[in-house]
């Protein structure tokens, strides 16, 4: 049995999840474009950045960097992509403001950045293109991560 | 007469500065990938996110959160991206950690992530594919979005 918790269209397991801060939580992703890749999302389910208090936009970028630090390092990145598609015209399909932290590393993507053509579709549970993976193995990677928070 | 900042090799003119917070600092851009398309940097030279204190962290995300309200409004956006490049395989070419921030509509790039492919460029003076704007156009945007600050 497991708590469950709305993403957009999207139930998110607690078992995904591998951080808790005060405003938000850090979550692994069902179809993640490269190793590594995960979330933070706000408590609160609001859409724009604009709609965080500070207090949130400052909890979930010190989370954000204290989340990056583990994942560069657990999955051998050398650098870090973060990302906020704040709006449906830069990208976000799911209505629920958040951040992608993404691991990166030498010759990752052919080129460079069709990285980003993959982070639209990351968040989508109807992608059809990328399998979505098993709660087995999104709990194994976030029990692994649970560790370091 | 002008106060010039290092960002990379880069020289940021105190005139392209439109934003100053306690840690950093918003300025508009040589060859913005879009309209609006402007950055913010902390004011210590450190390459990496993880570099910066969690003071700095809080106040570049609130300023990024404020610019991001303005330019959105001032050049008629309907969402923001709000990107990090952080290290060199994320696509950081000036080793100076900085957001991204760019309003977005629709169809402002035919594919709609094709903007993270430019945004690689948008800081590189080396950059020849996009003309660098004078220093008279960026005065001039600075001058307005400086008054909202």
């Amino acid at each position: 049995m497991s708590l469950t918790y709305a993403f957009g269209k999207n139930t998110i397991f607690s078992s995904q999840i591998f951080m808790y801060s005060k405003y938000c939580f850090g979550f692994v992703n069902l179809k993640p474009v490269l190793p590594g890749h995960v979330l933070v999302a706000s408590f609160r389910v609001v859409q724009r950045f604009s709609d965080l208090t500070s207090e949130e936009v400052s909890d979930m970028y010190i989370s954000a960097q204290k989340i990056g630090k583990i994942v560069e390092r657990e999955y051998n990145g050398t650098s870090l992509s973060l990302v906020m598609q704040d709006g449906p015209e830069a990208g976000q399909t799911v209505p629920h403001c958040h951040v992608h932290i993404i691991p990166r590393k030498v010759g990752d993507f052919v080129e460079n950045d069709d990285i980003y053509k993959e982070i639209n579709k990351s968040t989508r549970v109807d992608n059809e293109e990328r399998e979505p993976r098993s709660l087995e193995e999104m709990d194994k990677e976030a029990t692994h991560l649970r560790q370091f928070f």
